[in-house]
This record gives structure tokens, sequence and C-alpha cells, in this order.
């Protein structure tokens, strides 16, 4: 099963690729889409609509401002769809943080972090490794890396002293 | 032309039917529809579609939470869209306002304020009134009524002093 | 018919020229007034009062922080007033987006996102055009050309693959 | 010299009526009208336009929502004008507080708490009083009774202990 | 596979029971536990570690004010973990969900609106349901009544008329 | 060494009260006064220039709106000064939040949670519980207590299941 | 009488500089002093209770973060003390806003704008000119200036176009 | 009696740095350590079960975002954990603020102000104070600088003008 990312501009793809190098690395197949609930609503009721019979697993939708294309795509799917809130405008996020997350009772969104592309896209696996052995594994070894590189870090701090971390 | 009303619930009718009061004493002609845009998604995109050949010339929208429906409204008709943001939940309601209000350039909704379908109304008899002159002079009279009545009150402060108004 | 513009200061006229831009576009008639709320009351008052008699059919009025301007004018006419409010100062345009927005009841301003004034030219049209089938032809192939883009966009990702898009 | 009292609504009498009793207590004059910046806008250009010559010092003007009459009447005065936020309404009067207070450079508008007419009593008092050494006095009194109040209380904690206070 | 559903305190029961009723509907496994992430938190942290062997496939925690309880099991397991922010206390549940929401890169919690459990609930069975077809099928159902209820107001309203719902 | 409790009112004391049971339980001596940073300026700078003096170890302040009490305490001593939001009035303790925990560099008051007098109790005694180890043993047995009552409630669930819990 | 101008940092100076120049501008005598609430609090007491007797008619106090000053001052005289909220730090001036703003019954400071030293200057010469026709007169042609620098910018809108004023 | 610092990430310590500072300059022993309440809990909560035998007499804990760090560490220990905002993304450091400071009832963190090191230092160093004449000594010497600083800066405007200050 593959991940389908979808956002409602091809300028929001700096925003998001960040997450395109976490599935690449974990090697979990992905497919992109710029696609607008309000600039094209068929194409986003389509797209969910069909998402499951071309193999996608789950769904990421980033979107900013009033961020209605995860619920959108939300509304038209069983799959989970994973809401990245994108912090663009006055609002710095708490628009699309609002317009993602106060979801209907029914049709949830799973909401991450504003501006946290990372975040959506190790949401997304953990989502498909509720099935694959394999693929929890690999998510294993990436926090133990995590917790690897901040006891190096504190094993850096000891060694060195505060003064090579410090200017 | 009549104005098209839709909300997510008719539970959202007691928060409304405000609206309908101004309507019915301006003899400006309305229907009622419960669309959802996440339990009904088709249902709304068909709805605004075919809004402009029903004899709809202003549609509006009331939402609460992750209000949505102004917007998927919207995105499928070039007729004016009021968005009515609705103030439930913990949020208060700024949830809705701003999944109202910040819409992406090309497609607005005309936001009134929260929990105020009196404003929702006006705007919309204001929006019909723009190219009928009957009912720009009936919006005018109404005017005059609001400051008449303002006038009273102080009219009444003058006559029986504060004693008569505060408890 | 035509749209009349008013902003507090010309400095204003920088965060509003998108407007223009899609109004000379869709071949729509404009015209612009520094008028301030609270620096010439009268000529504000007085703007509103004529506005219709000059031929305006619908009032876009800009304005930031204790955003006052669309309110006062819409005081004193029965044309819709669009909001729009500006995103300068420390509140980052949530002090405008409430002094527009929160409207007595019988008074209200159609209010459109923080800093988006191509919102509110599309919807000043709009609301042009519920009597004007020409321009809701031209508001129709807008639209559909935002759809196209969209949809070239995702051609070109399907073609030339994320690596043409993400640097 | 007296206050000059406004609001936009006798509804809000309940909400200011706080501040009548502090007058009458330091037998300061005022003088209370029922004027809307929105219903009666000619009405709010005059007041303040004429409050000068009528032997008003100092304005007090109430209001909630989209609170534009403190600014209004800021337009057409050089007498200081003193903002009351009314906490009416789903923003709690954030947004009446954001409407008076943030007023363009120029126009100040002196602004109190929230819900808070004792603020705005005193403060009128206060200000009449720079120039009136009778009215210091009166009021230097009331904050020393202020102060008395609480070293009273404090003695009764001291004679009484926690007991008698906290059920 | 069954759902973990984890809260920090007895007294949140009530705030998730809605959740309850939904996985009893599906008939989808589940079990409950009260544990603190502040008053007990080795038992937290050994909760998440072995809930996979425990045979949990998704982890539901609801916690407010300060939540850290989702966070703190999502440190510990490669499961997803859905964040339930509870809106108690004075910030009205913003704490809670800033507190779930905006967990570190790497880290993510799946997050559902303010005092929703059931989008809590229908998450989690669609995370399930990405590898079991009859769970997919079970909520495409449920999703078709929802729709169908919306559908049956809407021919109500058209056949009684706004008197029977406005009261 | 005691707790020395402030208060701006003795309306405070039920908003305070959880702390004294805290305190008496603990056995730790504590002396309260209502002292206000605005109605006893002088009082409040007296209180804590002497309160070294007179015994006081740490100092636990409590108020609402622009809760200005800790911070002038704090300017006067170098005692640890605790301040408690009290979530009055319509902002509902953000303003007090913000006026207590964001205090100039140098003189900082130890911020706790709105409404939350049980954590600012426990806050002073850990301060004095670190020269104190008898007072260390006492707050250890209070969180083994906290955490039996957890696991009591858990077990009670699995015991009665969660008919026993949930109305 | 003259105006005095205190401030928590001479850093501040430069936010408060704007005022001088209206004060040189318009002839008002005014003297700045740097005293901070929290790092000098006798300074700050013993500065109100002599502003009187040193012929300070009002106060402006500038401050930032946990802005206690314009409220300690006030705590100390009952002239007249404008605060004047300073935009610096994460919260953009909304702690300083709030810490100013909502202070207790019976101690008013009377607010501006967030960095808005313009409105603390002409507050401030508003409440001296009540008893000053002089200055009364100088306000107004002030006031004169501002429409005319409106009616002069509009008037070369319609002279020169937009193309003049729009890059 | 030493400091404990724990921050969640390396790049933290630009952040932390001006608290290092403080204590260099009072003669405090402080160490540093990287842990995050995410990436290393176990680490986390064996840092503060074994702070007080190695000698930690107060905990200062740094964290941005969903910030659990300090509130996890304050589960483990009685000894008092100061919690310090970072504001860091798009939310300024709200989120991490509330994640710090509602801590639930029986688990104080003592918070400061958001991006201000200074103050953790010296509230650390207050703490310590209680039991330590010598420090508190120390303390006093530096609230007689920063009170001499301003004083300094008072003679320099009084001496030099506003024109040495203002540019």
């Amino acid at each position: 099963m593959k991940i389908g990312v979808v956002m409602g501009s091809d300028s929001d793809l700096e925003k998001v690729k960040k997450a395109f190098a976490v599935w690449d690395e974990l090697e979990v197949e992905y497919e992109v889409d710029v696609i607008s609930a309000h600039r094209t609503p068929d194409l986003a009721l389509r797209y969910a609509e069909t998402a499951e019979e071309r193999g996608i697993g789950v769904i990421v939708a980033a979107a900013g401002l009033a961020a209605h294309l995860p619920g959108v795509l939300a509304a038209k799917t069983v799959l989970p769809v994973i809401g990245l809130p994108v912090g663009a405008g006055p609002l710095a996020g708490t628009d699309a943080l609002y317009s993602i997350v106060q979801m209907p009772p029914g049709i949830p969104v799973a909401t991450v972090g504003i501006d946290n592309p990372v975040n959506a896209a190790y949401l997304a696996v953990q989502i498909l490794a509720v099935s694959d052995g394999r693929l929890r594994e690999k998510l294993r070894r990436y926090r133990q890396g995590l917790e690897e590189k901040i006891r190096a870090k504190n094993q850096g701090l000891r060694v060195q002293g505060l003064k090579g971390f410090v200017r």
C-alpha cells in the first residue's frame, strides 16, 4: 500500500518536501497530487473516492489558511486522512490548524503540528505499519537512531564541555 | 430571485431562525436545506452547481467548528456565498470564523459575525437589492426604523431619567 | 454599475492593488478614494450616503488596526459593503478582522480574509454579477482557468516527477 | 464641567450603571445618551461635535462587538474620549477591546478594562480633576478608603483567623 | 487487533464514553486504562512499550490542561497514538490542543478536535481498517447512514416546512 | 521557615483555599495576608521587604486581571515568589497569566497554572524541601499516594468493568 | 502643567520618541524619566506620589512584557496615567496590553494602542486641554491638518490616477 | 547543591546560554544535559529520579512546541523544576507556555517567561538561596546593581538631555 499526498498548490511542495525524504529513506511508496478543495472540488472528491482502489492506504493532505482540503477528502473516503496545517499568512497557521482539527463528529482528520511534514510522514508510516511488521521494525530502528543521536550529543557535552557548543 | 439557505444540521435551525424573520418581514423568498460538506459532500457540490438555474441569487451557509460548508459551496458557484460562523464548541466560534473567512484567493466567502444570523439576512437582501430599487427602499425604511428606535430610547431617557432604565 | 473602493490612507494602496488587476482584467469599472473614518468622518458619511446616486453598486473598504471604515460606511448606505482587513501592526490583522466582522445586528459588512484583496475583488464582482449574466460568464471562465492551472501542475508532476518542483 | 456618557443601546445601561454610582457619590455631573455609531451615525458625529459647547469635559463611550462608537466620537472632538469595551458575545469582549484601543495615530481613545465601568468612571473624574483641586481631594479620600478596607480585612484575618473567611 | 484507550483520570471517562459506543456498535475490541503521565510516569512508559505485544493496534489517549499523556505514550511505541484534547479548565482546551498536536519532529500524535471522542473513535477504527476490508465496509455503511439521516432531515423540511423544526 | 500567602482581596480566599489544605496536611506553617498592589502599594513593598526577617522562606501571591501583585512583591525580595493566576473576568485568566509570567529579566516569578492553588502549594513546599530532607520525604509519600490512587482506579476498572464508572 | 513620561528602560526611548515630536510641535512641556516597576519599585512609588507637586498634570508610562509600570504609578497618584503597551517579545504586545488595561476597579489606566506613542501623546494633550482653551485650539488645527492631508491625497488620486500611487 | 539544566536538543543551548552567564557570575555550580522527553523518555525519567542523589537541588528544563520535558521531569522528582518555554515555531511559544504551566494538580512546574533564560537562572538561584544566606546576599547585590544602572541612566537623561539617547 502506498501513501497519497495531496496539496492545494505546487507552492506547498516546499513546505511538504521533508516528508518525501522520510518516505524515501524508509522505502515507502507515495504519490503526489496537486488538488485544491476550492479550485478543483470535483477532482478532490474523485481523488478521495478512488484512493482505495488505486492502492492508497493513507492520505496526507497539506493546506493553509481556511484549510478545507483534508476535511473534504475525509468526507469521501474511509481511509485515514492526515491533515498537515501549513503556517502561511497573518494568522501563522492557527487558521489552518482550527480548520483541519475541529471536524464534525464522524469524519475525523488526524492532525499533526503546524508546518511539521516530518510528523505527517511518520504518522502515515506508523499507520501503514500497524499491519506490517517489517515497517514497524524500520520505525523502531529510526527511534533508536533518534535516541542515540541525543546520547551522543550528551556525551559530547560531557567531553568537550559547553564551550564547544555555545558561541 | 430567492435566497438559498444551507446548514449542516437541522440543529443549526435554531441558530439561523432570526434570519427567516428578517426575510419574512421584507417579503424576500428563501428556501432552506440541510446539507453537510462532510456527510453529504456530493449533495453540497450539486446544490451549488445548480443553485443559479433554480433561481437562487445568493446563498447563506451556516456552519460551526471546522466550518467548511460555505467554502465548499463557493467552490462550485459564482453566486455570492455568505458564511455565518456558528459559535458552538470550546473555541466559541473562532474556529468557524477562521475556517470561513480565510478563503484562498479567487474563491471568496462574504463572512458575517459569529452567531449573527440577522446580519447574514440583511447582507443577502442588500446583495439582491443592488439591482432591485424596491428592495433597496425597504432596506432604507428598516434603517430609519432602527434610527427612530434609538431616538425614542434617548427621548425616554430624557423624560423618565435613568431610574426607569436601570434596575 | 461600478465598484467604489475606499481606504483610510494612500499607503493602503499597495495592500489593495491586486484588486485593481482583477477588475481591470474583468473590465469592471471602479473608482478609488482615500477616506478615513477617523480623520475625515464627515467625508466618510457623505461618501456612503451619495454612493448609490453616483452609480456605485458595491463598496470595498480596506482598513487596518481598529478598522472602523467599512462599518462606518455601511451605516450610511444599503449598498453591500465589503470589508478587507489589512494585516498591519502587532496583532497581525486580528484587530482589523474583529473590528470589521463583528458588526451589530442590522448593519452587516461582508468580510473577506486578512490581506486578501483578490477575494474582495471577486466578491465585489460576484455581487454585481447577480443581475449581470455576462459578468457571471466571465467569472465562470476565470474559475475554469483556476481549475486548468491546477490540472496542468498535476500533469507536470506526473510527467517531470517531483524533482522538477522541489529544490 | 460634566461627563457625557454614550452607549449604543439602552441594554448597555446595566453594564454601565456602576459608573453612575461612582459619579453620584463624588457629586460629579453627568448626562446619558443612547447613540449608535451604526444605527444613528449622524447623531454620533453631531453629539461629539457639540459636546464641548454643551459643557461636557470628557466623554465615556461603552460598546461591544465591533465597538466603533468611542472611535467615531473621538473623530469629531478633541475632548478626551474614554472607551469601555463591553464583554458581550462569543469573543468575550476581545473584539470590543481591539476595536476600541487600536485607534490610528492622531485619534486616541483612552481604553479601560473589559466590563469595568468603575474604571471608566474614575478615569473620567481623574481627568476632570487635573484642573480641580477639590475633586482631586475627593479622589484621594476614595483611595484612602480602598486602602483602609484592605487593612481592615487583613486585621480581620489576624483576629478571626482563616476560618471566618473560607467556607 | 484491539484499541487501547488511556486517560489520566477516571473522571475523564465521562468525556470519552461516546467513543465506547462507537466501538461497541462496530464490534471493535478495546480496553480502557487510567494512567497519568505525571502521577504514574513509569506505568505510562511501560504501557506504551508493551502495547504491541498485548495485541493493541492503535492507542487513544485523552488528556486535558498540559496534556502530555498522548506524547509520552507516543515516545515509547511505534503504534499510531491518537490524542484527544479534553476541553477542561479556563483555556477551554486550547492548552490541551497545543500540548498534544505540536509534537517534535519524529514523534507524531494524530490529534482530533477538542472534546470530540467520536472522532477519536472513528479515526482509530479507520486506522485498523486499513488492512481489514470487513471493517472498511462497516465504516462505509456508517457513512451512508450519516448521509441518509441528512437527506431525511432535508426531506422532512420539504414536507413539513420550517414550522416543524423551528420553535 | 514558613510560607507567606498574599492575595489582593479576601474574595480570592475561596480561589486559594485548596492550598491551605495541602499545607495543613503536610504540617507546613503559613500565614495569610490581604494586600493589593494597587490599593495598598506601600504595604506590598513593605511586606516583601520584611518577609525574610519574619521567617518567610517562600511567598505565594494570587491575583487576577492585570495581576501585578506577584511581580511587585518579587521586586522587593530575593525570596522565591510563586504567582498564581486567578481565572476571573472575561479573559478567563489569560490576562493574569501573561501579567505574572512575562516578567522582565532579573526579577522572576515562578508561575503555576491558572486557578491551580494546589500546584502553588506543592511548589512552595518543594522549594522549602530543597534543604529539608524530612519535608522531601513527606512529598515523596504524597506522590506515592497519587500513584496508588490511580493504580486502584485501574484495578477497579479491571474488576468492575466500565459499567461501574460510566453513567 | 507638564507631562511626565516614564519608561522602564532607556531602550524604550526609541519606542516612545514619536511622542516627543508631538509635544515639541504643540509646545507642551514634558519631562522624561527611566524608572522600572521591578528594578526600582521605591523610585516608582515616590515618582507617582510627588508628581502632582512637581507640576505634572498627566503621566505617560510605556512598558512591555508584564507591563506593571503604568499600574504601579496609578496606584500612588490620582493624576490620570496613560499606559502605552510596547510590542516587544514573542507575544507581540498582547501581554503588555492585558497587563496595562485590565486594572482592578478603582485604579484605572488610560490605555492606548500597542506601539502607538503618537496616541499616548495626543491623549495626554487632550487631557491637559480640558481646562486649556488655547491647547484645545491647537488640537483642532492639528485635526484639520489631518483632514486636509487626506483630501489632498484624494485630489492627487483624481488628478494623477492610480498609476502615480501604485508601483 | 548544584543546578541541573536539561534541554531537548543541543540547538536549545543558544536559547539558554544567558542562564550560564548568570550562574558563572554568581559562582553557582550547574551541569548541562541534552535529554528529550520524546526521543529519550527513559533517560528523562532516570535523570529526574537520580537528580537528588547526584547533588542537584533544582532543575531547569527548557523546551519548545509541545514542551513536555519540564512536566515529565517533575513527575519523577520532588525537587523544584523550573520550566523555560522556548519561543520557537509558528505559535511563538504560546504552545510551550501552555504545555509547561498548565500542569495537573500535585505536580507543579515553576514557569518563567517565554525565551527568558535569565529569569530561569535567577529563579533557580533564589530557590537555592532560601537556605543559603551568602547566596541571598549575592542576589541582593545584583538587585542593587540593577537599581543603580537605572538611576545612572536617569542621571544621564537629566545631564545630557534626550538628544543623547534618541537617534
